[in-house]
């Protein structure tokens, strides 16, 4: 495997950074290659604006068609265009990172933001009766494998089906399938760690024990079966499921599961 | 009124920028006084780090206890104290945005991030066999409303209960529920603009028109009816909905809405 690990927590000595440590060995010890991209370390400009595009960017400034600009002159900056070659370079990628209010912290969102640009993430492909562009099991990052590896602070009765937080599967959707499925990547279930600001030694070792067996685990691993967008499933261009197709009683974002 | 409005996007000219512009000569002509908070302007940072807490920054630095006792201390950075006294001072905010990746952009999750450090926003109140904690419904933020303002590119079909990228309302709900019911505001339904990449002159002047509606109705409009924490439906401290407390066919997210 070519394993790319993005990275989000200020503080190498945390529980996060152990967990990417984790990563790092174990995978190097089993023979594959693994780089990393550390966002805090690198300084990583969360922000997206004008300059980011260059010459390209639009006055005013309108967002996408700036960034589809830049990219197809190849002139997006060097940071970006490096995490873009990361991405193609890798066959999986690890994201590693707290969960702060119910989501990434803002400078993964940001790496997200700035690398995920127009025509190279979305905004690609043929749009026609059959087809709604290449997004949602297809496009740019297709064959490869993504997998949330997240820490969080409560406890898990406050995450379940019930409980007050919201389903941690319903939490992490938008990140699962509005992020990493749309450009084609093949989503693996989340490693989530809850209690995480009360974790003692002992726990930390059996916690580093089922993530190691996650990790090495990465290629045989069942991804969430997210429905193709261009499969027959919804109806063109409204997108919307077709009737009939769901599981009993699965609504919500599972609509978009497959039984 | 006493309305904030926290404003991120990169372009003054922008779709984003017109709305903003609409609230603030809205409300002021109303006779309401308007602060604005425009991030991109201000060049807030937008990433958590060492240097937000001072001298109460622990090493190794974690972020949980260095928050909680920079904000304790009054040591907190004067950009952070600065949002924090202007959600105090106001009783509306209003949150103008371009969904990016189907949340806020970047800026506007460190804005977060950032201002809503612990012992203010979170880790406030009493934690015993009917409480946990305030939270949900009540906090430091209780007396207030807030509403989302969105700008979306794709159609509104795209996000209706079917749709493929999820209901607008489960997209929203970790921001509504999780971020600003949290500590205490209630939560109007939200201002959604569909197709915003397509909008014509004609599209845009009656958006400016059913925005001010929303605008002039914000003391009036019934919130969303979140279930508070502490009011018997949730067991503690599992905080798992009690069971037959649910609407029928209501699951997921909906499950924390009243009937």
């Amino acid at each position: 495997m070519k394993t790319l690990i993005v990275y989000a927590h200020p503080e190498p000595r945390s529980l996060n950074g152990s967990l990417k440590d984790v990563a790092v060995s174990t995978l190097e010890a089993a023979g594959h290659e693994v780089r990393v991209s550390d966002l805090y370390a690198m300084n990583w400009k969360a922000v997206v604006d004008a300059a980011d595009f260059g010459g390209y960017a639009t006055s005013p400034l309108r967002v996408v068609p700036s960034s589809g600009g830049a990219y197809d002159a190849g002139a997006l900056t060097p940071d970006v265009t490096a995490e873009q070659e990361k991405l193609l370079w890798a066959d999986t990628v690890i994201f590693q990172f707290p969960l702060w209010w119910y989501t990434m912290p803002a400078i993964l969102k940001g790496w997200v933001d700035r690398v995920f640009s127009f025509h190279f993430a979305y905004g690609v492909g043929v749009h026609d009766e059959t087809r709604y562009g290449e997004r949602y099991g297809e496009g740019i990052l297709l064959g490869r494998r993504a997998i949330l590896s997240v820490t969080v602070g409560g406890p898990q009765s406050h995450y379940t089906d019930r409980g007050i937080n919201g389903p941690i599967g319903d939490l992490l959707f938008p990140i699962h399938h509005g992020i990493l499925y749309y450009p084609g990547m093949e989503v693996l279930p989340p490693f989530v760690l809850y209690d995480a600001v009360r974790m003692s030694d002992g726990e930390f070792e059996d916690v580093t024990k089922r993530w190691k067996q996650r990790l090495l685990t990465l290629e045989t691993t069942a991804p969430i079966a997210f429905r193709r967008q261009n499969s027959g499933d919804y109806e063109i261009p409204s997108l919307r499921l077709k009737e009939g197709l769901e599981a009993p009683g699965r609504g919500g974002f599972n609509l978009h599961v497959r039984d």
